[in-house]
């Protein structure tokens, strides 16, 4: 049955502040609709109808870029910011984000975006195959043809935002963050990862976990994964859990979609993926309800975004308070006993340090290497300074210098990760931001919540929570991220806290307790 | 993880026409995208997210009327219209179908649509807690803003379509189905139907069916209904197969959705749900390929759709054929035998006629006279012959006449259906239509492909659907209903077949085989 729907007006008697708020409430319900359909597209889409999928999010992103930079907007943003006195805080940074989102659509030609798009589409499908056959010579053109048109973009952009071409990629994804901030920590990082990450695998040497055998059946760890995000606070009547190839989080709060990959013969790969994705899903459904439809109401960025799957899952689930919380939980799911199951063994295998080849398999302390030598790369392959057919090469010499490995192949090597291929260039810092910031928030939250380790052993999760909604979550894109932080921890950005967190949790006293 | 996605531009050197099939082709993505968002909602949705679905839902309609009604999309239209000479059948057609879209978008004024969209989000609600408890009073003030509504749309489509007011409603539904065809049509099944139906109820009251007892666990009434719909051929590569409250098919062709609602007692409820959808998503995989995104390629309406499900559940499925087919596949899936499972005795199950007060729950030959219930209720509530208060007792009146049967209460009765809640009138024709359009085509069929009851029971589909494909999937929107149907049959619209086929299998000599 199809029934009759409308269409909804917006007045034009109201200021233009408030007309603005009604274009980017359709703006928003738009985006909501295109989260949707990659949902869809990841877990329920029947594997032969992309070709159409592709075609309805294309048009989908049509409508909302022409929505977005219709010249009556720019109108309307004009009148409104000539009348910001009077305004709230709120508004006026709404206001600031609103223009920050039509600056990026704006300064894009329609026709480079639509070369980029197609030029994507035929790369990623290519990178697929080549990835599977570990072919890079097949890749090389296709990854060319997206760098020239990356590099367009990225003049074009910076020279609307009056950014470097580089910062202006990086201002997409995570705004209010620049090469000088990654720069500096990444300086931080590569002075003291490297021995950190010797000294942390020879301690971990001296007493290896012992292996944690048993029958993990998907249906128990769907239970066991439902059971914790309830215990979290997530609300399966305004979101879902499900599983896909990669773990995921889509939608929009209110009605928000985790993914994870479920492995039969080890419950942890689902159940930290779940975890991580959970992170995701908390911040996003702690966003001010008061905003929800308005830029102002968003997340704070991918750095900001990722700082809060990687303090669930690496800070708060890989540790020895959480291991105590969901140590009867496994055995009680998975009726598992034994001397090996307890909470040391348990923890001992959440903070394993191993070097590997594979970023999404990285541990927290090799995981920013992986990210500073693709940063590095993708930089090189944008000014021209390293040739696509070079990147192999660039990438094996990289890790070896590193991580102290060489990939054995280019599927495990410049192959493994999607992002390139579909032009998200700028995209990859994040990762490393996130870590950092994950552990800046953490050591404050840590001396403002000082019984958060016992409250998580107990499966209590409102201390940490409370702090993030009032300190994160609930502040939106009203402040820029340094400012956010600066508020919540008392300085800016600083890969010191993380360094900290790293030496005491791998080699500090608590390290050895079982020893 | 969020990618960068781009537009797609118009080229404005191609002709008028082709600019047309460009602007026409994003209206089918965003289609598609509404489509999608509706199947979502009744099938994997958390509660709580409803009032988030209907804002992008909205948003999604309020684009589609936008890009629909632009004066560029006339301007094209008048263009195009002047240069038919050179283009192709399939062309003219196509424009005729934008304009008759076009004009249907035009002629109500977005200010009468949006109020007509929120009287009726406010009276479906109303509609579920009223059907709920029975309480038609609480109903009655909503069903009346909504009938007033619906009256002023009326009269503007009318003027604008030169058709008469009801007319105009059953043109958005069923195009080129007019009062008259209607009228026609019900006047043959009243004379005809309510002594056939006394006659085949007595005929069968001789030989009652022996009961069908079995256990019928979901998850193999699921294999039974995925084996049988591979068997006709929907393909599941390009389409899923779900669970919802009340059947429906949604998508596209090429991803097509189908639900069925599964009964643990019963395992003929959600096998004839999934064969009636079934018969509807063989109809929309079978629309022209090269026009699919295109208005000509789309179905030719309401009362062709319902034609298509009614031939594949209630014509090709509740038949002594597909009963000697399904028999052994119960068997094996459910394990069941005894003297009661076999060919005579499920068919008597599949072509029990009853009388009763639910619509959905009716047989093929009393389904009929519902639908004239409702068909002439809804014109007398239209045109102001009947005040809203006085629905209760008339629909119950109606039954008495009709039906012989007087409902327990308004829940069985005048708040049994949805349609009139949400603004869907002229809608209910489609289903009586669909009755008599699959029979006066089955003639046709059985007489161009004889062997097609041997090809049935031996689960062959394949004379069936080529028959169909030729003379009515892959016309598409191409011909008037009416012109399809002379191409199909030899004769416009009639009951007649309707009657000869129902008499034959519920009278005939074949109706009393087994006796």
């Amino acid at each position: 049955m199809r029934f009759a729907a409308g269409a909804q007006d917006i007045s034009v008697s109201a200021s233009p502040y408030k007309q603005l708020e009604q274009e980017f409430k359709r703006l928003h319900a738009l985006r909501g609709a295109l989260s949707l359909l990659r949902w869809d597209a990841a877990v329920m889409m029947p594997r032969g109808s992309a070709d159409i999928r592709g075609e309805q999010l294309a048009a989908l992103e049509t409508e909302h870029h022409a929505l977005l930079t219709a010249p009556r907007i720019s109108r309307l943003l004009d009148r409104a910011q000539a009348n910001e006195q009077g305004m709230e805080d709120w508004q006026i940074a709404n206001l600031r984000e609103m223009r920050r989102e039509r600056d990026h659509a704006i300064a894009t030609p329609v026709s480079l975006i639509s070369r980029l798009t197609k030029a994507v589409s035929r790369a990623e499908v290519c990178w697929l195959d080549a990835r599977a056959q570990g072919r890079f010579d097949q890749f090389a053109p296709h990854l060319e043809e997206v760098v020239h048109l990356v590099r367009d973009k990225a003049a074009l952009l910076g020279q609307a935002l009056n950014l470097a071409p580089y910062d202006a990629l990086v201002d997409e994804f995570s705004p209010g963050i620049t090469t000088v901030d990654i720069d500096t920590m990444f300086k931080a990082l590569s002075r003291r990862l490297p021995a950190l990450i010797r000294e942390a695998i020879a301690e971990q040497e001296g007493r290896p976990p012992q292996p944690l055998a048993g029958k993990f059946p998907l249906a128990k760890q769907r239970a066991l994964i439902v059971e914790i995000m309830k215990q979290i606070g997530f609300p399966f009547d305004r979101g879902r859990l499900d599983e896909s190839e990669h773990p995921f989080t889509e939608g929009v709060p209110g009605d928000i979609r985790v993914t994870t990959r479920l492995d039969a013969t080890d419950p942890f790969t689902g159940l930290l993926g779940a975890l991580h994705e959970t992170g995701h899903a908390m911040y996003d459904l702690g966003l001010p309800q008061d905003w929800r439809d308005q830029p102002v109401g968003r997340d704070r960025g991918m750095a900001l975004e990722e700082s809060q799957s990687l303090l669930m899952e690496m800070i708060v689930c890989r540790s020895r308070p959480f291991a105590r919380y969901v140590l009867p939980l496994l055995e009680k799911h998975f009726a598992v006993s034994g001397p090996e199951w307890d909470v040391e063994n348990l923890y001992a295998h959440l903070t394993r340090v191993r070097r590997g080849s594979i970023r999404v398999d990285a541990d927290e302390l090799t995981y920013p290497l992986h990210i500073l030598l693709r940063y590095e790369l993708e930089k090189q392959l944008l000014f021209g300074e390293l040739a696509v057919r070079d990147l192999p090469e660039a990438w094996n010499a990289g890790m070896q210098q590193r991580l102290g490995i060489r990939p054995a192949n280019d599927t495990e090597g410049c192959l493994q990760d999607v992002h390139w291929s579909v032009g998200s260039f700028g995209y990859f810092p994040s990762y490393a931001l996130g870590a950092v910031i994950a552990a800046q928030l953490y050591e404050s939250l840590r001396s403002d919540v000082p019984a958060l380790d016992e409250q998580l052993a107990r499966g209590e999760f409102s201390g940490l929570l409370g702090w993030l909604r009032t300190n994160v979550y609930g502040l939106g894109a009203k402040v820029p991220v340094q400012d956010l932080l600066r508020g919540a921890t008392g300085k800016t950005l600083s890969a010191a806290a993380y360094i900290r967190y790293a030496e005491a949790k791998y080699l500090g006293p608590a390290a050895s307790e079982a020893a």
